[in-house]
């Protein structure tokens, strides 16, 4: 049986895992996983990346490290083409070196892109909040600003631009966002900078719909918006972002001179999703049935982000990491029976319930129906997090960074590689 | 008092701290610090962070956190220019804002350059070893060729080629780095990569000496030399190593082709100190009196790797960590004398010791002239580094991540800011 996983974030690792464990040792197998970086990323400690409390490195995991049986290879590669008719992947790494895979099980699991505007530019302002890259750079973007602020003179229109942040989109990644600049800027780096102030500083977070959170409930969505307008976030609600020259944010009628924009809405699904003909929702997810499967093949299943997966009501499952670690169990199962000639299982699972950070020691939650939300909720938060991130060492490793981040001033070491 | 201070490695953030200090409460003055990067680095584990022993972020601690002084500012700013004569200091930020300083006393301590030959190439090959982006770099190198050679197959030149690393130079820096990769290769990447065995893997020391570590006695270099040939590492001595095409290292007769080449031979004072008109030595140190002066000056110092200082034998001091430290206490404290005219002090001072990590729980090292190897010198070298490094949350997280050395493979996620 040979399956090929193109993607490996929660929905294709935790696929491979699951059928690197079900797979009974004497079947022979060749199960290869692809993916453009060589680590897992725990993507929902992203923003913690931006506010530096924890390190970058603690939320990546080496994929080869989750690699304990010999029938599934890894390949750091990026899938470029499917030739559906003759099951036949094609990847390229990044020496251009060409892989071609022929597959019995296809796997699509290649997460979705933030699209951003395209904008007048010399120099990046722009910032997507996707992947590691852009959260270490939203971070040096950070502190670049601080630094370059500083040699310039306080009336200077510069400075002003340099020390506003404006964050397109109140979901989770956007109130997230917000919230971890607030707190690196008011609790970091005002204290290293005498000679800026704390109305130096402007921050905007700019939502279209009229409350943010919609993925919360309206109580716990109004605590956030209390929490972040007590802490220097302005909230704009109803209101559209353009950017209609280079550092300058409009938003309704201001236009906002600024050096940095964060764009968290308009997510897609992935490039490649885009290109393979198969049969895509308006947000070009990849339309697959209560199985799994792509519509039109039984061979070739979507999950995780890029995938529309109909929920009992016939709504697509909501792209969150929670969901594409079930699916991946669920489509592992499906794999093993399909090749062994059961019937598939229907999926089927009701989201348990969902966090959303705020810094400084407060967050919001939704667990099983409960409403939780400030300190309690902060610490189930971190909790919940912790009890995921798939590797001990890692476990170790960020329960140190919160730990010292209790204690000493967060790093805010300017490392990048040119 | 104004004193600008070039450069914030050992010499220039010590004195900064030392001047900080010992500067009563009732003086005005402005110290300036200016640093290209906004972190201090311990340079002395750059080796470990090729390892993979330690994280990147471990072993740099931000310069403002040093900072308890208003009268001491720092810019995150490289000098271009010195005007001795008004007395006036150039310096350019990232941004290419210019700053103008005018100084009372100034401090160079700009440190070195490793001068790596010119080569042809269409993507690196020559790495350098000196700075935090290199080290980097380099561990991202051997993690990209174990990737990109397990693609291709056993018998293709281009993946012996890409298992092949060449370290040239076998002093302190080129022994390590050569340690360094020999332990995660063999430590953590090959048992990660089945298809790729010991017997595929390379790797040449080639130094032009008749031993390595001309710094060390012949008792410990015989040590490391018998250490590294059990270690799977190849020793070229009294060898030269050109490198007349793309991937291919010339070593004496021998034409080898390799996809890696460090390079730590030959490091020459920084370009600044190249560029100012005051007297250097052969290597381009800067020429300074036993009291830190530079010559024909009453109120430039210069310190640490950039300055050639005499020792009391007329000797200029070796370039180490050890030395800057010592020297920077000794130029705040005669900026002090020099400000209320009192005599300057002549500085002195008699090497403590040396280690030198060897990898795999082994070092060599001297100490009050006796000598150590093996396990002891390991712990040895390891005690005193961690003493040395300037913040107590990054020993903190420097003894965890040798900690976690112990029970888990190495972190191998390639990680970089494109």
């Amino acid at each position: 049986m040979r399956v090929v996983i193109a993607g490996s974030g929660f929905g294709g690792l935790f696929a491979a895992r699951h059928l690197q464990r079900l797979l009974p040792r004497s079947v022979p197998a060749e199960i290869t996983l692809l993916n453009e970086e060589n680590f897992f990323l725990f993507t929902p400690m992203l923003t913690e990346v931006v506010s530096g409390e924890v390190e970058a490195q603690h939320i990546v995991t080496p994929i080869r490290s989750f690699l304990r049986d010999p029938r599934l290879r890894f390949h750091q590669a990026s899938v470029t083409h499917v030739d559906f008719e003759n099951k036949v992947v094609t990847a390229i790494c990044e020496k251009a070196h060409c892989l071609v895979l022929e597959y019995d099980y296809l796997v699509l699991a290649v997460g979705t892109k933030t699209i951003v505007p395209s904008v007048p530019a010399e120099e990046p302002w722009l910032f997507p909040l996707q992947n590691l890259t852009d959260a270490m750079r939203l971070h040096n973007q950070v502190l670049d600003m601080f630094e370059h602020a500083d040699m310039l003179d306080r009336r200077d229109v510069d400075r002003r631009r340099m020390l506003t942040f404006v964050v397109a989109g109140g979901g989770f990644a956007g109130v997230e966002t917000a919230t971890a600049i607030e707190s690196i800027v008011f609790g970091t780096l005002l204290p290293q900078y005498p000679s800026i102030g704390p109305g130096d500083v402007r921050l905007v977070l700019a939502h279209g719909g009229s409350r943010i959170l919609p993925e919360l409930g309206d109580e716990l969505a109004a605590y956030a918006e209390r929490l972040m307008s007590d802490r220097n976030i302005e909230l704009r609600l109803g209101s559209s972002v353009s950017l209609p020259e280079e550092h300058l944010a409009r938003i309704d009628d201001e236009n906002i001179p600024c050096a940095t924009v964060v764009w968290t809405a308009g997510a897609r699904a992935a490039e490649l999703a885009g290109e393979l003909s198969v049969p895509k929702n308006s947000k070009g997810r990849i339309v697959v049935d209560e199985r799994g499967l792509v519509q039109g093949h039984d061979n070739v299943f979507a999950l995780g982000d890029c995938a529309a997966h109909p929920d009992p009501k016939g709504r697509p499952y909501p792209p969150t990491a929670q969901i594409a670690i079930r699916q991946a169990r669920a489509v592992a199962g499906n794999i093993l029976a399909s090749g062994s000639r059961a019937p598939l299982h229907v999926f089927a699972y009701e989201m348990q319930g969902m966090v959303v950070p705020l810094g400084r020691r407060s967050a919001a939650a939704v667990l099983k129906g409960l409403r939780f939300r400030g300190l309690f909720a902060w610490w189930l938060s971190r909790s919940l997090y912790i009890l995921r991130v798939p590797s001990w060492s890692n476990r170790i490793r960020i329960v140190l960074d919160w730990t010292l981040d209790l204690v000493f001033p967060r790093p805010t070491n300017r490392i990048a590689i040119r």
